[in-house]
């Protein structure tokens, strides 16, 4: 929180740990101020406060209940995905902008429902992908979003990391009656957003998952997935595709047989540590990303942006034109908050995380 | 051909476009001369080699037959894949070294019998994957081939190239009769051998693809396979997996669930160019490589090697240690042949080639 700006007032449901750093987020935002934090348990909430040194002046509250109950502009709904639901309905019913930490619901009917009860209650509902509020990731959505150089094609990708045993005994993430999709809730939800972005926001049509390991309770661990779209349906004038054809040694397809248009991706719980993608456009353009979830630095964050020229004569050099573009001083998880802070003081609401 | 060394006098058989680069690297292999180049129509034979403007002094001949009279020591089959073990075995039996090109035969038991026919004549066997000798590639095997710091978890990998519809139509990699395996041949042998040698040699215990398109002959085209590997058998003392557990933050998952071993890669014709991998072990060491068929650069070519350390407090930051390994002035297909003529000049022969 700063000064000068308007503040918007923020309370927090639930004390789990991924809560921690949306609450540091919130005091670095300019236009966001911790009013309370509130958990089931009263004491748990206490001493979560003290451990992140929380100024006295943020209520610690034994009932959500209670939290909603106060004067606030935004709540951020920490709690198991179970519970995501109910409790972002009864926030947007109270007139509070909701933040639903990811995944947002457990079934696409669960998220259309919320979506339904923001939207009535007028409220903005919006989830806790902080990396959408990268000031890099709107460099490389200008890159998705130019139709005329951008045709995709296929998304590679991987988040994964490897848990304890404790972890695995006990976390809340593989628990059936708080995130029943496992790793594919945890972390494929950021995948297939990226998908989703380098497809330009175009629905798949269909989802083949390769379960590899689950726990007893049958929750994911560990899971490659194919999401695939269908045939690409954008007609671009002829002289857009001559003049975006990169792969000069190739050429292009043109018409014939056509690679399939998917994204396959490898999420799990047992697996050292991973967050990249490699996004493919039809004219030999590829989008790479190495830490598509938690920056490697906030100084400076990189993506590549790759074009493929073609062979040299007799097949002895690749040639590519290779460009790494930085974006510089950004914590995503304090723009994500600042964002939500700004909608919550201009009372005008973003559609598009409604959409998604 | 350099002068000084004592000389290994190669044979081409078969005037195709991979056979330009072959000839090529025989001549800027210091210790090999190209002597002859057969085809079996001699007016293409003559047109090949003034294209490449090869000396008067190499023989141009109009069938495999006369190649194989004349007095050589190895033999180059750039022939299409249904005709390589003929040729191979022809050569052999005439006491030839063989170079085969890629793929090595159209099944395991073609591939079998040109090992034993090549063992039986004490001729050595090698096929034409240059990255194997790039001396990048000695150093990443060094990597796999460390016990104590690799224990291969999961291969990542992409070669692809977007074929012009002429290539298509015509080219001997889509046709039956040649090259039955279609992409899967071409440059799934490239992947596949990453990936045995990230498993250190490992035979894998199944393989699963989801072929995406086809042509009319039902060659494949796009391509996605997974390979899988049993899972690990080599037990390690407990004091090298302790050392080795880098994924600090997170820790080792011990006993319990583990994450499927495995290879899954996609080959295409139809597809941008691209040709990377991506190997991780169980302890969170990942080795990457951008170009592994053609490298980017003669002068320096490289790959990465990272080791994940953790994230930050409040998982703000993914710390890692990453190094760019350089390797310098190598240019593969000319080790290759040098590595060939050299097995010549000395008639030891290297048992590598046959046991892959």
């Amino acid at each position: 929180a700063g000064r000068g700006l308007p503040q918007a007032r923020v309370g927090i449901l639930g004390c789990g740990a991924i809560a921690r750093k949306g609450a540091r987020a919130i005091a670095r935002a300019r236009n966001a101020e911790l009013v309370a934090v509130a958990s089931r348990d009263l004491h748990k909430c206490q001493r979560w406060c003290a451990e992140l040194a929380l100024p006295l002046s943020v209520a610690r509250l034994g009932s959500y209940e209670a939290l909603l109950a106060l004067d606030l502009d935004v709540v951020y709904v920490a709690l198991p995905t179970a519970a995501h639901a109910e409790w972002a309905s009864k926030a947007a019913a109270a007139g509070r902008h909701v933040l639903v930490e990811k995944p947002l619901a457990r079934s696409a009917e669960e998220a259309r429902q919320m979506v339904l009860a923001c939207r009535a209650a007028g409220v903005q509902l919006m989830d806790g992908l902080m990396f959408m509020h990268h000031a890099r990731f709107a460099k490389i959505r200008a890159v998705f979003e130019d139709r005329f150089t951008w045709q995709p094609l296929r998304v590679t990708a991987a988040f994964t990391f490897k848990a304890t045993p404790d972890y695995l005994e006990s976390n809340i993430r593989v628990r059936p009656d708080a995130e029943p999709l496992g790793c594919l809730g945890d972390l494929g939800w950021y995948l297939i957003r990226v998908g989703l972005a380098a497809f330009r926001w175009e629905g798949p049509e269909s989802v083949a998952t390769r379960l590899h390991a689950a726990n007893e309770a049958g929750i994911p661990l560990d899971a490659d997935v194919d999401v695939y779209w269908p045939e690409a349906s954008d007609e671009l004038p002829a002289w857009a595709m001559a003049s975006s054809a990169g792969d000069g040694c190739k050429g292009q397809a043109g018409t014939g047989p056509a690679a399939e248009r998917l994204m396959t991706f490898h999420c799990s719980f047992l697996h050292p540590w991973r967050q990249w993608y490699e996004a493919v456009s039809l004219n030999g353009k590829v989008v790479r990303c190495r830490d598509l979830c938690i920056p490697q630095r906030e100084q400076v964050c990189e993506f590549e942006l790759e074009q493929t020229i073609g062979t040299t004569e007799i097949d002895c050099v690749a040639v590519a034109d290779r460009t790494v573009v930085p974006t510089l001083d950004c914590a995503q998880e304090v723009c994500m908050w600042e964002r939500m802070a700004s909608i919550a003081a201009s009372g005008e609401r973003d559609p598009f995380f409604e959409d998604v």
